[in-house]
């Protein structure tokens, strides 16, 4: 198959929040199939995050085959070594899309971080590919990425830990499972370390669609929450110790849910426009 | 006992967040205690919101008397006809605070709304008497109240059922076990209501003191919320079906350790005095 003939430009990101319905109206599933080209799509799965990735694996190659994708694989890496093979590389040369399953973001990044297999996928992704993740692999898509962190509304110190991602984008911090797992708490803490981060929480069953101009949409049943930190007039966190709580002033909030938009360089938000073509964005 | 001297200048509000520690350092309690006078203090429980009324009362009584209140009584109300007895309401004649239990707000309101026992009790508060509540009793104090709700970061339509509450102060909505139940998005679906509402978050063992000018400070072990609609640029609220998720753009968030203060005319957050002197507002 060739290149599309379009002149090279990034393809989209796609955070899931985890849990997206794959049995019933698979609203997230079938965008992504239509994003990664439809019956032209040539998807490569990468369940390796999950502890059950040898059924994963087969699963989402059904269900995205039912959904009209044109190609699809899955590349189970169990192994630093797998993802330095060319013959395992290769397998991604013209992928239009890739999928990160969910279980477990360290081991995900643990396994590509620094690979021949990694630099290919950014290839892929600075040349119009999807690069999709669900839960775990949603959070391992940024550059800064949440490793570990506590439950709760309220924040206080050390209750997230962050760590480098797979770095696709360098514009914000996900969070998954975000309603369903009371996460606002350890995505402003992360914010009050430090302000110029964008943080943002996914609901489950929900995706935020991130454009190549970083212009974003929502689709699926839930909401995003975007949590920005720039307008942090004060906070306590350095003179705070152990675990307890901290205090930050002026977080600013935005629930969009399917339709709403975002941009992650101007950082405002937008109402659905008033005509859907199908299609995220124009 | 003789009324204070200085002239009559209302009390001050104590939502408190539920779960206070009732056996170790008592620190919320404490803090009740002094402000109401300490063993001048003359205070009247009422355990009635809890199904275990009859163990609170007095297990609450003997704490306050351990914590060096002069004076301690509780008011078991559970019938209407009690609140409007002359000789209950003579009770509260001399109360320099009343502190209310958790349960179940509706039972509360529902005993005390438009008798003559709570005109008794707005008086004292007009006179500079104090006005606790934990949990249940903390919602039950602000004049728009939370009735029910269900959990969740993100706001969705009938996440929330507001009523009128006992109405001693119409600057907030109160809410508690904030941190804990994962309550911010039933906060923000009250906002989006009606944007000109504050919404003010208590987590466990931690209080709001709101004083009678409506500055307010906080002590405890945890964090209070403050939750700021007057910036809403955008809501789609009227236009949601059923119980579908909402979109709010603009909500600011605070979040205020001990020591941290608060205006609820000004609505501007300010970090703690240098030097503090033991009382929560000078």
């Amino acid at each position: 198959m060739t290149e599309p003939t379009r002149r090279p430009q990034r393809g989209y990101l796609m955070p899931i929040g985890g849990a997206e319905d794959r049995r019933e109206r698979r609203a997230v599933l079938n965008h992504f199939v239509k994003l990664s080209g439809g019956n032209n799509a040539r998807i490569v799965v990468i369940p390796s995050a999950s502890a059950f990735s040898a059924e994963l694996g087969p699963e989402y190659m059904r269900i995205f085959s039912e959904l009209g994708a044109g190609e699809v694989k899955f590349a189970d890496i169990q192994e630093r070594t797998q993802a330095n093979d060319p013959d395992c590389v290769s397998m991604f040369e013209n992928a239009s899309a890739i999928y990160f399953s969910g279980g477990d973001q360290l081991k995900l990044v643990a396994l590509l971080g620094g690979t021949l297999l990694l630099k290919k996928m950014h290839e892929r992704y600075e040349r119009g590919a999807v690069i999709a993740g669900t839960s775990a692999g949603a959070s391992a898509i940024s550059q800064h990425m949440i490793a570990f962190g506590r439950p709760g509304a309220s924040p206080s110190l050390r209750m997230v830990q962050l760590s480098a991602g797979l770095g696709f984008t360098d514009k914000c911090v996900i969070d998954q499972h975000f309603r369903e797992r009371d996460r606002i708490g350890r995505l402003v803490s992360a914010l009050a370390h430090n302000p110029s981060l964008l943080g943002v929480g996914v609901d489950e069953d929900t995706a935020l669609i991130i454009g190549p101009r970083d212009d974003c949409e929502v689709v699926g049943a839930g909401s995003v929450t975007i949590v920005d930190g720039s307008g942090i007039e004060y906070t306590d966190i350095y003179d705070i110790a152990r675990y307890n709580a901290i205090s930050v002033f002026g977080v600013k909030l935005h629930f969009l849910t399917e339709g709403h938009r975002y941009n992650l360089r101007t950082r405002i938000p937008k109402p659905p426009k008033k005509r859907r073509n199908g299609m995220p964005l124009s």
